[in-house]
C-alpha cells in the first residue's frame, strides 16, 4: 500500500469514527454518562470486537489488515495521529491542573492517593503473581516481577485526565472533592508511569536503565518546576498582546499607560502559541525518551504553564480540535488492538470479573475509606473513590503500552480494557447517587482564572 | 523501529519544525514576506538540502531514514499528520471562499484563469517534450504524453489557499483585484487538478479511469453543490445553539419568541463542530478515492457550509492548531524529499532557470494580459498577475504525487521545488511595489461575514 492508499483510508476512518463516537455518545448521554465514555466504547465497538465479528469485510475494507507487517496497517496512520492528541489532551490538563488546591488539600490528597496506590498494587500484584503461576494470561517471557509490577501499576492507575473532564462536566471543579480527587489522581498517575517504567526497563533486559528512567524523571519534574516555570511567568508580557483598543488613546503620561496596560486585557500571541507547543513537544520529546511517555511531559509542561491569558488562550486553541477530532482516534486505535472475542470460556470470564473486583476493591473502597480516615464526610468520601476507581484513557494507555511491548497476552488486554471500561462506565451513576440532595455550591471554593 | 521509538522522533520533529518555522518567520517578516513562505523555505532547509549536507548526523538522528524501506521513516509519521493538516486547511479556505464575488467579477475571473491555464499549460508542455527528448529528467517510464500533462498541470498550478492568505495578510480580502485572483485561481487549480488525475489515471495504464474521475468530480461537485449546501442551509439551526442570556427572560409570546430567536447570537454546538468534520472527512476520502486528491473534496465541502455562524465557529475552532502545528509539518514533509543538491552541474542549474522564466512567463505574464484585455488597471493587473503566479503549498502537493507516483525525477522535483518557493518569494515584493502609493481601501466592498 502506498503512502496515498493510505490516506484514502485515513480520512473514511476519521468520518466512521466521528459518527459512531457521536451516536455512542447520544445514547450514553441519555444514561447521564460523559462523551468521553461513550468515545471509549465506540473504540471497542469499531474494532474486532463488535464491528469485525458482525461485518469483518467492512471492517477489513475500512481499517485495512497489513498482514506483512503483523500489525493494522493503517495504525502507521492512527497511531501518530493519536499520539498527538494524547499529548495536547494532557498538555490541556496540565494546564488545568491546580496545585494550589491540592496544596491547600495536601492531607487529605497524600492519605488518598497512598491508600489508591498501595491497596490494588498489593491486590494486583497478588493476582499478577496467581495469573503468572495458573494460566497464560502473561507470554513465557515476562518474569514474575515484571508481571506483578505490570499489573500492580495498571491496577494504580487513575483515569486521570478522565476525572478530570467528569468534574468539569458535572460542575465540581472547584469543589473540595473534585480538587482532592484530582490531586490524588495526579500523584498516583505519576507513581504508576514511573513503576510502568520500572517494568519497561527490566523488560529490555537492564535494570540501570530503569534508574536512569526515574532520575531523569525526577530532574525533569525539578527542572520544569524550578526553572522553566518561573522563566515562562517572568516573560510572559512577551508572549501577550493587548488589543489598541483597550489603551487609553493619544500619548499619555508614563504612570497612567503602564496602569493601563496592567489592567488592560491581554491575548496570546500567535508566537506565544508556538512557544507553548515548542514546550509541549521537547516535554513529550524528553519523557518519551526517557521510556516513560509523552503524555507525563506533555502534563508537567501544562501544570508549569502560567496561569491567566496563557493558559486561557492555548487552551481555547487547542482543546476543540484535539477533544473532537484527535481524541476519538486514539480510543479506536485502541479499540482495534481490542479483541473481546478472545474470552472465550467461562473460565477466563471468570478472571475477568476477578480482575474487575480486585480493581474495584483495591482502588474505589481503598480511597474511599481513606478519605473517611482524614475526615471527609461519607457523601464526599464515596464521590472520590468512585473518581478514583474510573480507569478511563490513561488504562487504555499503560495496557496498549504493555501489549506492544509484549508484556501482557492479548487475553489478559481485552480483560483490562473491559475492567477500563467498567471503573469508568460506573463513576457517573455511583456518583450521581452520591451526590443526590446535595447542591454543588454547597462545596464550592472560588474558582481559579483556568477550569 | 517501533511505534514507541518513532514517538519519540515525531515529538522532537515538531519542536525543531516549529523553531525552525519561527525563526525563519521572523527573517521573512523583515522583508515583508508572510509566515507562510517563511515555513515553506524551513521545509527545505531541514531537508537533505541545507540541514542534511552541513549536519547530516544531527539530520539523520532527528528525521531518520529506514533503509529497509527506501523512505524516511518518519514519514509515516510526518505524512498523516501533514495530510489532515492539509485537508483541514484546505476546508477553511473553502470556507472562506467567497463565490458571490466571483459571480459579480465572472468575465474577468474567467479571462484571468484561461489565461492564467491555457499559456503556462502549452509552455509546459513545449517543455515537457524538450525534457523528454533530451535530458533525463523525467523517468524513463514516464511516457511523452505523461510529462507533458504533468508539467503543463504543474506550471498551471496557482498557490490557492496561499493567494487567499497573501490576500488575507495584505487586507485586500474585499477588494476587485482580491477577488478576481481567488476566483481565477481556484477555476485554474480544479482543471490542474483534473489535469493531474488524467496524468495519475494514464499512469496507472488505464485511461478509462481518467474519464472515471472527471466525471466522479463533475458529479461530487453537483452534489456538494446541488443537494449538501441547500440540505446543510436548512438544517444549519440544528446544529448552532443561542447563548440564553440573548433569550428575553419569563416566558414571552410567540412572535416576541421567534424575533428574539432570529436576532440572537447563534454558536456552534459540539454536534455542529462533528458533522462539519465528519462532510470533510467524507469529501477528502471520496476525492482521494477518485484519485483526485483530499484537499480538492476537503475545499468543495468548505465551499458549501452555510456562511455565517456555521462558518465563523467552524474556523475558529480548526484554524489555530491547523495553521500553528499541523501545516508546517506539511512544508517539512516536503522539504525531506527535496535535494537541491542534485542540481549540481550549470547545465541543470540552466534548466532550473528555465523552467522559473517559463513558470513566470506563462502564468504571471499571461494573467497580467487578460486583466489588462477584461479592462482592470495597469496596477491593479499586475497584482493579479503577481499573485497567480505564485505557486507556493499547491505546487508543492502536486509535484510531491508527482515524485510519490516516480513521474518525475528527483532532479525536476527539485527544480519545480525552486520554482514554487521563487515564484511564491517574488509575490509580495512586487504586489507591495505594485500597490505602493494605493490605499487598499478605495478598491474595497463590503465584506462577507467570513473572511
Amino acid at each position: 500500500m502506498t503512502n496515498t492508499d493510505l490516506a484514502v483510508h485515513f480520512f473514511a476512518q476519521i468520518a466512521v469514527i466521528l459518527v459512531i463516537c457521536r451516536v455512542v455518545g447520544v445514547l450514553a448521554a441519555k444514561f447521564g454518562q460523559p462523551q468521553v465514555v461513550a468515545e471509549m466504547i465506540a473504540g471497542v465497538l469499531l474494532g474486532p470486537s463488535l464491528f469485525g465479528l458482525f461485518a469483518p469485510d467492512w471492517q477489513a475494507a475500512i481499517f485495512p489488515w497489513d498482514s506483512t507487517q503483523q500489525s493494522r496497517d493503517t495504525q502507521s496512520y492512527l497511531f501518530p495521529a493519536s499520539q498527538l492528541g494524547l499529548a495536547l489532551y494532557m498538555f490541556i490538563v496540565g494546564m488545568e491542573f491546580r496545585i494550589d488546591v491540592i496544596r491547600n488539600n495536601l492531607r487529605s490528597s497524600l492519605a488518598v492517593s497512598l491508600a489508591g496506590m498501595a491497596a490494588p498494587f498489593a491486590l494486583g500484584a497478588a493476582l499478577a503473581a496467581y495469573f503468572h503461576y495458573s494460566t497464560n494470561l502473561f507470554p513465557e517471557r515476562t518474569t514474575l516481577n515484571e508481571a506483578m509490577l505490570f499489573l500492580g501499576a495498571s491496577m494504580c492507575i487513575t483515569a486521570f485526565p478522565m476525572l478530570a473532564r467528569i468534574i468539569h462536566f458535572k460542575n465540581l471543579s472547584g469543589t473540595l472533592m473534585g480538587t482532592v480527587a484530582i490531586g490524588a489522581g495526579a500523584i498516583d498517575d505519576v507513581t504508576a508511569w514511573c513503576l510502568l517504567a520500572l517494568v519497561l526497563a527490566s523488560f529490555d533486559g537492564d535494570p540501570s536503565r530503569a534508574v536512569g528512567t526515574i532520575v531523569g524523571a525526577v530532574l525533569f519534574v525539578a527542572f520544569a518546576a524550578l526553572i522553566l516555570r518561573p522563566l515562562l511567568a517572568r516573560w510572559q508580557h512577551r508572549l501577550l498582546k493587548i488589543e489598541p483598543q483597550d489603551l487609553p488613546p493619544g500619548n499619555p503620561d508614563r504612570a497612567k499607560a503602564a496602569s493601563a496596560i496592567k489592567t488592560a486585557k491581554k491575548e496570546l500571541t500567535d508566537v506565544g502559541f508556538v512557544v507553548g507547543l515548542v514546550c509541549m513537544s521537547l516535554g513529550a520529546w524528553f519523557t518519551d525518551w526517557l521510556h516513560l511517555h509523552a503524555v507525563f511531559g506533555a502534563f508537567v509542561i501544562g501544570a508549569v504553564m502560567p496561569r491567566g491569558p496563557i493558559c486561557e488562550g492555548l487552551v481555547r486553541r487547542i482543546q476543540p480540535l484535539t477533544v473532537a477530532l484527535l481524541l476519538p482516534l486514539f480510543f479506536t486505535y485502541s479499540g482495534l488492538n481490542t479483541q473481546i472475542g478472545l474470552l472465550n470460556s467461562w473460565y477466563l470470564w471468570g478472571l475477568c470479573l476477578l480482575v474487575l473486583l480486585v480493581a474495584v476493591i483495591g482502588k474505589g473502597v481503598a480511597c474511599y475509606l481513606a478519605s473517611r480516615a482524614t475526615g471527609l464526610s461519607h457523601q464526599e468520601s464515596l464521590g472520590i473513590g468512585t473518581l478514583m476507581n474510573a480507569r478511563g484513557l490513561m488504562e487504555l494507555i499503560i495496557i496498549n503500552i504493555g501489549l506492544q511491548r509484549g508484556i501482557i497476552s492479548e487475553e489478559l488486554f481485552a480483560t483490562l480494557v473491559i475492567m477500563a471500561v467498567v471503573t469508568t462506565l460506573m463513576a457517573s451513576p455511583i456518583f450521581d447517587l452520591a451526590m443526590r440532595g446535595t447542591s454543588p455550591d454547597h462545596h464550592r471554593r472560588p474558582r481559579s482564572t483556568v477550569d
